[in-house]
């Protein structure tokens, strides 16, 4: 009996985040994965996109073959 | 960099667990922890206690040094 | 970028184990898993079978998109 | 019953490293750990250094509470 899932390195946007304030976003992606939680991740809006920054994530939740993460930005990356 | 935390291959409630409604739970522990979602998965009370049943767990959440799961027995063992 | 890998929390061998000595075998399966190592898990030969035993695995190998196990029965159950 | 490892999302060196190659190494960590095998992974030599450059893992191994990976190194930064 196993349950398939995907070991995450990185954040991939695809712009589909939510601000909930300032510097911190929620995210939902399809399927169950795994993200280091607490400590330093980089976050991309595509695979090869340039970094947008670098963010913690704070919570994880895996229900109903999805996965969301709510993550705060530790550094932006300005892109002007 | 890297984020402990702990492989678990059973539902060990020391008592803890919440009845939600019927037949489903929900449970805090300690660290973060990863559980199988979706699967069937044996709960005890304490780690050499009698099953108590089988669960399916429904959600993870990791937030804050600590583990969430909500579970829904689909089989219970009976203490008569 | 992620890494699909499945959870195991039991071996299941399809008879395809190999045995090493009198109550070590190996088992080589397709895909990343990830089993838990030095704590008791289920054997079964097939997901549906009665329990073989149970076993320690003791050495996890993930390679060229395979997943090698050896494991060492701590009890087994007789078919008899 | 658990199984405690750490979720590793960079190989940190701490100059450990054994050259196989030209381009490949091995190293050797105490305690369980999960690296992601087959994407690219950052190396550095501590935890603050800069980035000696990008791998991918090609094996990981978890036996007697150690991990043991090999990696090749896919982009090198030079340090002149």
């Amino acid at each position: 009996m196993g349950m398939p899932f995907e070991l995450n390195t990185m954040i991939v946007t695809k712009g589909k985040e939510i601000r909930l304030d300032d510097d911190r976003f929620s995210l939902k992606k399809e399927g169950y994965r795994l993200y280091p939680v607490d400590i330093p991740i980089e976050v991309r809006k595509t695979i090869n996109s340039k970094s947008s920054g670098v963010a913690i994530i704070e919570t994880l939740v895996l229900e109903k073959s999805h996965t969301s993460i709510t993550y705060k930005y530790i550094t932006i990356n300005s892109t002007n």
